[in-house]
């Protein structure tokens, strides 16, 4: 693979990656959940352990470091919204 | 790579796609974008372009297909986010 194939992919997976910070800083500050989908972020998250999953059985040092990132900042915005939708429902 | 392991990533690749339809749907059903984080679609967004262009490069009809698929649904969640703040603005 050459090496412009390579740097558009770690382009690629790293803006993928970043983009849930500033998702997760938002969700974490305002405590805004109310447009979030929580089957998207059921889905993702379970799609992303599976990329890990894949990581690990391939032993990718990138798709597993990116997908635990990832999964950490997934779980923090579906963990806030399960609150939110918890605390409406008491 | 083993069976396994391809299927795993197709696994994998299937849900880190189809989480967004949930999120698209219920966007443009509630108009509800509040607690959408416009950065976070502006670099997803982004990435998802360069993995396209990463499975034109490498001809990957996977990564093509499953990206297509998510940059039209991210670009939908992203162009009404949009619309929300400038109809805030007006």
């Amino acid at each position: 693979m050459s090496d412009v194939n390579s740097w558009v992919g770690y382009g690629a997976a790293f803006l993928t990656t970043v983009a849930f910070v500033p998702q997760a800083w938002h969700s974490w500050h305002t405590r805004d959940l109310s447009g979030i989908s929580l089957p998207m972020y059921l889905l993702f998250t379970l799609g992303v352990a599976l990329w890990l999953v894949y990581g690990l059985l391939i032993q990718s040092l990138p798709i597993i470091l990116a997908n635990s990132i990832t999964m950490v900042l997934a779980l923090l915005v579906m963990g806030l919204k399960i609150v939110q939708l918890r605390s409406r429902c008491d």
